[in-house]
């Protein structure tokens, strides 16, 4: 909490703010909005095969980052409620065919066994394709008080985050640099910052954007978002190596035992906390022109470095 | 031509329309489009990809179809273009995704090898996923002169249109009923009602919308659209069976090969043949209201049955 304590208003010390209070609140309304956003019609097989993977927990960081930037922007949780619930289809969606035998071939995740193992292969990959669908059509249905040019903007944004120019795009780098052993420090920063990051971003700045945000505040949010991604995946791959699977609820020692390029493999493991702390520090930064309204932003920054899962 | 003699103005022969001219016109100029929309940039693989199975070709009719409603609604193509485009990524989406070898794992489309036969199946569903993200983004931020409003109703149309309420769930449907002997007509009509003919409404609908079009005429389009649909899959049903492998350009007698429940191996060739023509007619006569100005539209539906490929 040093950081933030420089940056804030210190007449409302930060420790007034309660985060696991916040995190449990805003996840548990998140989860009850997904679940009645998907209820399960004819044919069952997809609702179920969607719903088993979007409802199988996870922190839902991203839709509370989208709710916590739409709040400090000035709005309300119920505006970006619809594209928060988006965004975690998105993330849903891309977990599935990530880890379908095509991809990365993985047996478990969150804990629990892969959308393919339990559905199929053909059925996973329609979830994810169903899933991405609906993110859209969610936003741009369900999303109130809000103008809609605004909302259109949010879909452009987050759409073009999920696309070649983000997630995919971050995909297709991470599966060319797959078994390489030269991977520079600029790929590996490409792939995470399009893989990870992208919708990371597009998470805080489309809660701003709802609200109308400037410019200028737009830039500051998509700053900060950055650079908490970019810490995140640092944090990511050092739990790889420290962090047992039941912690992490999927297989552990993966990317070492596949020989994969990670920050930890490039800088050692202590260089790679010290650089995730000092992007924390940046991203804090970008926020302190709000003062101590953005305290829930900044106590999920800390959060993030300090996180075992 | 008959049907169409009865229905529109006969003061305007409707010989004076030339639709092979209106068609080649229309799908030069979304073919532009679609290659202007995607160029190829860093990471390259997975724009030549994208732009390997939107530019294979193809009859462009979902675009077109779209186009055209526009313009009988009183709109431009210029308004529509976006979306039409848009619908032809969501297809082309559908087309790379269908073809994997965990769905109905084809070697050819268009003539041309699958997309994953190219570039490998994680491209392949990469690439998928990438064009239905960018059907979206190109929607909300490239449509000009519209209503942020209807654009956003367009969206939200066509995202159902693509997903578990649509394409994805006429697929799943599909895929469910493979191999079964005793597929009932109810069955058959889910499927492609949703797989072909979800999509292929939501060009027309969408179109109008685009427009303004008020809730009357949008229900016109509306069922002009599924008649049109459900026609086209006869004949795709019936072009199966008579067609060889060169006019289609994909493998032929797959169906009956497959041992798949079609329309004509429930009511035969030429009772199919009948109920393609019934549907067209009813189709046509939704436009009826329009008079002359539906010429386009009409004679598309027209061209449905009367293709060879």
């Amino acid at each position: 909490m040093i950081f933030a304590a420089t940056e804030t208003d210190s007449s409302q010390p930060e420790s007034t703010f309660d985060l696991s209070t916040y995190l449990v609140k805003h996840k548990k309304a998140i989860n009850l909005a997904l679940d009645s956003a998907l209820p399960v019609i004819y044919p069952e097989k997809i609702y179920e095969a969607m719903r088993y993977s979007l409802l199988a927990g996870g922190k839902r960081l991203r839709p509370i980052l989208c709710l916590a930037s739409c709040e400090l922007a000035g709005g309300t949780a119920e505006m970006a409620m619809p594209t928060a619930c988006a965004v975690e289809m998105i993330h849903t969606m891309s977990l599935i065919h990530d880890d379908l035998p095509a991809m990365d071939n993985d047996d478990y995740r969150r804990g629990k066994l892969t959308n393919h193992k339990v559905y199929g292969e053909d059925i996973a990959i329609l979830a994810g394709d169903g899933l991405l669908s609906y993110a859209f059509e969610f936003i741009a249905s369900k999303t109130e008080n809000v103008p809609p040019q605004q909302v259109l903007q949010v879909i452009a944004h987050l759409a073009r985050a999920s696309g070649a120019p983000g997630l995919v795009g971050g995909q297709v780098v991470d599966l060319e640099s797959e078994g390489l052993k030269d991977v520079s420090l600029e790929t590996l920063n490409y792939i995470h910052a399009h893989k990870t990051g992208a919708v990371l971003e597009s998470c805080v700045v489309c809660g701003a954007i709802l609200t109308g945000a400037s410019p200028g505040d737009l830039q500051r949010f998509s700053r900060f978002a950055k650079n908490i991604g970019l810490a995140f995946q640092i944090i990511d791959d050092i739990l790889d190596i420290t962090a047992t699977a039941e912690e992490l609820g999927k297989t552990a020692g993966k990317d070492v035992q596949a020989g994969k390029v990670t920050y930890p493999s490039l800088w050692g493991i202590e260089e790679s906390k010290r650089q995730a702390s000092q992007l924390i520090v940046e991203a804090k930064e970008q926020l302190a022109v709000f003062g101590n309204k953005a305290q829930a932003l900044l106590a999920i920054a800390d959060y993030i470095i300090s996180r075992s899962n």
